[in-house]
């Protein structure tokens, strides 16, 4: 193979595919990047085997071929170059010369008959969405999915489309997260639950600008997003995911207006006491005009008043500070509606055209606290 | 006691003592934070026992006294607090309350009668300095100190003036640099060691303007260094430093000039070749008006030419990468003069009016490399 590239084109290129590679794998291949030529352009592919990336870069080529090259070392050497052409020649052995002005290195590769790439999907049943509201529905979302293994199904999130409705949910045991875009166009129905490392992974690399759009292909087993001259193809979960519809009921019997920003910086200084074994709770008490907060952990308290606008009942509550936390710092609007019924009925976040819902069970608490 | 103060000053004066924190200390009282009131401000105290500082902020004193909390946690909650004015209050049992706005926090602190101030340095042997220039000459001196234990005296720096100028010097066994600065008014000869952890504490906490001074009193045992409203006592290192004159000699076979930024970006580059328990050198072959540099390990190899005036022999000669690419990285010059006499004498980095000065031993390559 002999190439010649831009190295600014080939930086980025490898900081995209590089989202999929293997760290410390036992297969030398899963480490590497293969660097291909197509008919009229040069592809750079990484396949952990959950997770492929592949992308394009414009290149003159003069000789055919491919290299799989070790991602890190690859990227360390392209990143110390200057602003310049490159040209990348390999023998039919892996040995590859990289010359950038009169630098010249010379690197091992491997031949890369091995080298896995993207699965085949048959692009049927496609979704397009802007960029940049797909990149916010997965930062809004993503923070209450579960690392834990053992519930897998709770390690992605489910995008399902009803109604030209696309609803991203995750949930993780304590809390659920829901945010709802409606579609341009028309769009079938559909359901698929898409690992969070994936959607984490799509999410870092798209560039989120809001005319640009992301296209989603989905089979039975793998979705496929397109954007510009990138392919990320995933694995789905296959099951069926946790039904939730009883938990959106929109029955309370208390309903408390609060500012967005007072409330959550109030709640993030209150996360100082949740450190360690400590899982105290932060106690909320709403009594007419007025939210007093208080925590109190082997490390001291925190106690704090908030005015609100409160409809129906008086109520004390106790919840995991942080999990409130996570929810307010993906909600811009000024103020928050909280919906709740009693003590030991989950706490409700959303808003009027429910675009956002986030559910949060509190921690019982007992006549001591109240 | 009862004190109040602004936030604002109070979380700087906290940052600046914190450097003297001991981590994971088994003895609580060193991860504290000793705050006290003085006859018109209060005073913060840090002290690991090798190094203590102290700042003052200006504050309301309404009831004198002081207290000892945990930094680390203290820290978080007034970082995490509006900035407005702070009332602290404390009862005889060390529990302390916070209260800025609405918002009260009540954490365990320690009555503070064990708490260990700064010793005392009789202020008789005064030296003065920018702040500027004392940050300079360290940081472009700190990396060639030893982190090996075993010799202790190479972990200091040698701070010596000597008609008038100020010197510091750091060695490791495979370096030595060297940074002199002509100091103002009139100044008694002296030789200290001074522990590079000290060095690179102070230099942190020293905010660093040119017009600003940091005066440096000596004793047998401390060394105390004032400005702005901060003082930090820390031990000298005992001994004799090591007698470096013989390796300042002028002599050399060849010189070569080359421009710094050039070469530095090619050495960075070779120091990919010098990873895990591959020390390989990098072999520089200096000839007529070129350098030719190449680099091989088992991650494959590298080679470069950059253009350089030279007087006297061709020579080759090889280096760690990274004992040049730390020199170079705090050499402001556009272009470096290097002094050689064989290849297995070192290499001197030095300019003209002997503000700098370094000396890198080269790696014996045998014919093999040549």
């Amino acid at each position: 193979m002999k190439i010649t590239l831009e190295k600014n084109h080939l930086m980025n290129a490898i900081n995209i595919v590089s989202r999929a590679i293997a760290s410390n794998s036992p297969m030398e291949i899963l480490e590497c990047i293969l660097v291909e030529t197509t008919a009229d352009d040069v592809r750079l592919i990484a396949n952990d085997t959950e997770l492929a990336i592949e992308t394009h870069i414009p290149a003159v080529i003069e000789v055919p071929g491919k290299i799989a090259l070790k991602a890190r070392f690859f990227a360390d050497v392209i990143r110390k170059l200057p602003d310049s052409e490159l040209v990348i020649e390999t023998d039919e052995k892996g040995m590859t010369n990289i010359t950038c002005e009169r630098i010249h290195f010379n690197i091992g590769g491997l031949i890369g008959d091995d080298f896995s790439r993207l699965p085949q999907v048959e692009k049927e049943k496609k979704v397009v969405i802007s960029q940049f509201d797909f990149k916010e529905m997965i930062r809004q979302t993503i923070f209450s999915v579960s690392d834990n293994a053992n519930s897998r199904l709770m390690t992605g999130e489910l995008l399902s489309i009803s109604d030209n409705v696309l609803t991203v949910t995750s949930l993780d045991g304590h809390r659920i997260s829901v945010r709802k875009k409606e579609l341009a166009g028309s769009n079938e129905n559909m359901e698929v639950i898409v690992p969070g490392k994936t959607l984490a992974e799509v999410s870092r690399i798209l560039p989120g600008e809001a005319e640009d759009e992301v296209s989603l292909y989905v089979t039975e087993n793998h979705i496929l997003f397109e954007f510009e001259q990138t392919k990320v193809v995933s694995r789905l979960l296959e099951g069926k995911f946790y039904n939730i519809t009883q938990m959106l009921s929109a029955d309370y019997e208390t309903k408390v207006i609060v500012n967005k920003n007072q409330f959550h910086q109030c709640l993030d200084r209150s996360t100082l006491f949740v450190r360690d074994s400590s899982r105290k709770p932060v106690i909320m008490k709403f009594e007419d005009d007025q939210m007093n907060l208080t925590i109190a952990s082997q490390f001291g308290s925190m106690n704090d008043q908030l005015q609100i606008v409160k409809e129906g009942k008086d109520l004390t509550i106790g919840f995991d500070p942080k999990f409130l936390v996570d929810a307010l710092r993906v909600i811009d609007d000024e103020e928050v509606s909280l919906y709740l019924i009693n003590p030991i009925a989950p706490c409700i976040i959303r808003n009027d055209d429910g675009s956002y819902f986030y559910l949060i069970l509190p921690i019982n608490v007992n006549n001591n606290y109240a």
